[in-house]
């Protein structure tokens, strides 16, 4: 299983940010091109009062800052100039996740979708949308908020896929700024499909690709969980990819690059269950020969000799 | 809002040492030179049994350990060498945050002063004193030790001034060691503003300037609390600085450097409202070319950047 | 006090991976050889299902996963290489750690001994073993699964030593999960005599070393702790190693480089109470130029000043 896409995490939410200019930018696409990843997904285009691109609608209307930089543009213009196709993450409010409304998610979004694409539709590598609230059973209202995002983009254009990435309810499914690791309890197997199935039924059509975070349960329990995702994606007709997490999880110091062997034992699961495509959170931090985290260095080479093993083995 | 000075974060309290050595340090005054800093900060000289200089009064009275290096030497030499002013912050015993009792800062200082005005009052360079408590309204008993702390350091030698750096007690005031990032109970800028000029009507004539921790509360209250600061500043007749903190207090990772727009923003509200001079808590470890955190690299980079362009904006 | 061995953190526990393939770990045995470091302690051959070695046993009797690469026959052919001692670290299950139970600590790692004895036994450089279950006072089954567990060792082969590297119940003894960096109920000089001389008397014959970790107390403690570890291990004729810590337990982010002055407090009180060795966890993350912390690089200049200066006094 081959890692083929990317997050790039701005507006960067719990991973310190880089500092990055456009030479760095530059540079990295070029690192990802040479693991053969052809995709980037902006993680979201705003959360509360950051933004990544001079909306006019959310400086107005949330009191956002001006970006210093015109990331969208910026991430279009690198994604043609590398053949890269660009799935462009919705904004959030934060007003959910204070208050249990996803109203305010789904309004601002109809704007910003317009905005953005009228501002950048015509870039050749704008090819999908990521309806970016990160949610789990359980959240509240998510299921007609995904529904609605999802139709509003599809709208938009020439009906661009649309891509979500839910979390699985296991034991490390917990705050990032908790000191914690894991929790106690946990979603079993069986709620899952049960749970998943109601809330697929519900996005169907409006959802195209799903990619699970694979990074809150256990790794022996990988297997029969992305089973479960791959038939429940099957039965509602939508691409089944797998987020793999390149950050580690099970460490005090939230987050470093993940431990190589970890990242293997999940792309291997999801081999495994048939999926149709790995991405991954994320390149830059954590997987990139330039990222602050030097392990990710070494974390790029693992991961590269493991792709000629593969290649070899054919 | 040029940043014109930076503390040196010896004795470290809370951010890991980067166990520099003098070339690396003669290195990074160069560093600080080249975006136009003239000014250093000692953020204190000895905390609990840890000491910057070899203090035969510190060893003996409060068994502090003899430091590998005279590190007050070493900063004082180097800030003459690069044409600095160097302001030496004062010994924190730690018993204060113990027993809540503050009369053993103001009897240690009083001996560590003489002390180290001896040993080093004859350096060009050494051109004022931090008092280097950082305290908050409802700091009990704050109000006489700074009064009578600036008045001792005021007495030797040449009248230099002298230097706070209180925090804001905003949503983001947590303890370095919580896994918290906020907390809920905050002050309003009333209470701020009613509480603040009290405290600088206390400390009037023995605290020449004042510069406020700008990270605990949220950027859009910037404005505010920065036009408060100001007012009650210039009502009593002290200099208004910015302490612009250079890493980031929004991510579980305490701490990293800080995102560019974020300082910049923080710039920008100090410029706004006046005030006299920025400094940063603090160039080596979270701006710096050679930090042992890379993302500080890129930090340098992007803040010479924006001066770039605030000279050709002129 | 020379720094002569270091532990190998395979399985990293709480410190993330650095992805080092056998390049940079060779790089790193010279590094160390550099420093005159001769010993490497594997800290453990597997935690749970993770493990440093293709163990038959352990992946069918506790579903371990298939490692990536065979970590103990890569450290023993750089061991040989550079004329290095290494102890093997024994097995892990994480029960005794949910449970409270140690008897599957004991039955697991006699069949390890005897697979990883066949395997890797004739290896030149294969010198010792460690019993890695790191336990304090209270640690419950920890007096007998250490005999037991030692005296399995010794009957393999040729009565290779074994070693043990405990903790004291200090005031920094927190998870390292946690946010705190203390607590309050710690263990007294006395109680703490009194209960390793109970240790030490059921140990006895079974455990040839004992490195105590140095960092649960605080700097001005070691002296006592040290000299009443030292006595205890003469007592019952063990060798009296330290374990230096070279991170920094007293910091929010677990866990960085030490200050190289802390270190150098500790190394000096083990020199003081006659200790026999030096080891310390661990020399690649923390100590090592090549580390992902540059923190560490600099770590490692200090320390060779400072071996440096040991030799001109001599």
């Amino acid at each position: 299983m081959k890692i083929t896409g990317t997050f790039l995490d701005e507006i960067s939410h719990d991973i310190p940010h880089q500092n990055w200019g456009r030479k760095e930018w530059d540079k990295d696409f070029a690192h990802m091109k040479a693991i053969g990843i052809d995709t980037v997904i902006l993680i979201r285009s705003g959360y509360r009062r950051f933004i990544t691109y001079p909306s006019d609608y959310l400086m107005n209307k949330f009191g956002c800052y001006t970006p210093p930089v015109d990331w969208v543009e910026l991430f279009l213009q690198l994604a043609d100039k590398y053949g890269f196709s660009f799935y462009f993450g919705l904004y959030d409010s934060g007003i959910y996740w204070d208050t249990g409304d996803m109203s305010h998610e789904i309004d601002a979004n109809r704007y910003v979708i317009d905005e953005v694409w009228e501002k950048y539709g015509y870039y050749k590598s704008f090819k999908g949308w990521y309806l970016s609230m990160e949610i789990s059973r359980g959240t509240k209202g998510a299921v007609e908020a995904f529904r609605t995002l999802g139709m509003q983009c599809k709208e938009k254009g020439t009906n661009l896929p649309t891509l979500i990435s839910p979390w699985i309810d296991g034991k490390k499914a917990v705050l990032a700024a908790s000191s914690q690791l894991k929790k106690e309890e946990v979603v079993s197997l069986t709620e899952h499909e049960k749970e998943w199935d109601e809330i697929f039924d519900g996005v169907k059509g409006a959802v195209d690709a799903v990619a699970f975070q694979d990074g809150h349960i256990d790794y022996h329990e990988l297997e029969s969980f992305f089973t479960v995702n791959k038939q429940l994606a099957d039965k509602y007709g939508m691409e089944c990819w797998t987020n793999a997490e390149s950050f580690d999880r099970d460490m005090p110091i939230k987050f470093l690059p993940i431990k190589f062997e970890k990242l293997k034992l999940k792309l291997e699961a999801a081999a495994k269950a048939g999926y149709d495509k790995a991405i991954t959170f994320e390149f830059s931090h954590f997987m990139s020969p330039q990222s602050a985290y030097l392990q990710a260095g070494h974390l790029f080479n693992r991961y590269k000799e493991y792709l000629n093993q593969l290649t070899t083995l054919k």
